[in-house]
């Protein structure tokens, strides 16, 4: 991927119980990249939306005006399990996944991605404590059990809530260079883990999921 | 510091322009501990509250109609900067910081604590590449240029923006027990630094901020 001098649209996705450092870890690390790019919030219907830990984000834009959207931040959470029911939310990932340069999910935002089909015929890889959950969304995945993440084409998944910071450096460094990427973890004091296979916590697997 | 059972209230104090991961990190890490923490979003008015990179939380109650506030969390950013200035802040964090059990500022939250005079006579420490900034609001303060997080009896003040993750573990673990912090690190698939003096940042002491 060749630097990209033009200014590019990142779009957060939120819903109701999202995981705040799923979606403020990577919103660290891509906002100081003004004005290369605009972040902007988006939700099926603007206005305050809450966290699963309670803090509200407000959604500047609904699912009917959303601008084109160059990139995509999917954040995971345990509102995941009532979005993956949601019609309006798996259409517009429909809708606006393909059309994006780069879809980038962290957690069990990966699930939604699934369920919509959007994995099919990829890699990906999710939170290691549900990871069956993950599975269940879909059999035409090659799930990666071992990886802080897991970049196919122009979708990249991340493992659990943090492992999105170590993406969205890695992301940084494809699209600006890796000496900006490191200037960013550097100035947010951040020890950034370069290798997407070092996963410290894939002896938690499936730990907290049900059979 | 024995483990506590009563709920304790945790106010976020927001101001335009804050840092979104100095807020975020830490609320992640204790946005979990519910019932036993309530997490409220206090500015001077309620309402949203843009950060630095653009996303706007919001305050759910202003500074008149307050609770008490058992639990401080003072982020940092480059808003910090006009709240030097701002008496309402200065007044609000000089009534409710004596009275609160703890306080915790991450990254230049800890200008504003100095400018108060709440850091004279304690060890306190700050973002490292605008070290100078803090220095500057009080020589009254003994300030530690090399510290991950510094902690001096009910006022614990941490080094720039991804350093709050680890001294809000570290804060969970005196207030909760240690394994209940690591279980929150695990599930976040955070590698917790667990060591106050492992500062790998100190090297960039002053890079950023002008004579």
């Amino acid at each position: 991927m060749t630097p990209n001098k033009d200014p590019l649209t990142l779009g957060a996705i939120l819903y109701e119980g999202f995981e705040l450092l799923d979606l403020y870890g990577p919103l660290e690390m891509f906002g100081n990249l003004k004005p290369q790019i605009e972040i902007i919030t988006i939700a099926e219907n603007a206005g305050a939306v809450s966290s699963f830990q309670g803090p509200q984000t407000v959604a500047e834009i609904d699912f009917q005006n959303c601008p084109h959207l160059d990139l995509i931040l999917l954040p995971g959470g345990f509102g995941t399990v009532q979005e993956l029911s949601n019609e309006a939310m798996l259409s517009f990932l429909k809708d606006r996944v393909p059309t994006a340069k780069l879809t980038m999910s962290v957690c069990s935002g990966s699930w939604l991605l699934a369920k919509a089909g959007l994995l099919d015929g990829r890699r990906a890889t999710s939170n290691k404590a549900y990871f069956k959950m993950a599975t269940q969304q879909s059999d035409q995945v090659e799930w990666i059990e071992e990886a802080r993440w897991v970049e196919d084409g122009s979708i990249f998944t991340s493992s659990g809530v943090s492992a999105g910071m170590d993406m969205y450096l890695a992301v940084i460094a494809s699209l600006f260079g890796e000496n900006k990427a490191m200037d960013i973890a550097n100035t947010a004091e951040y020890v950034w883990s370069q290798n997407p296979d070092n996963d410290p916590f894939h002896k938690y697997l499936n730990l907290l999921v049900s059979e």
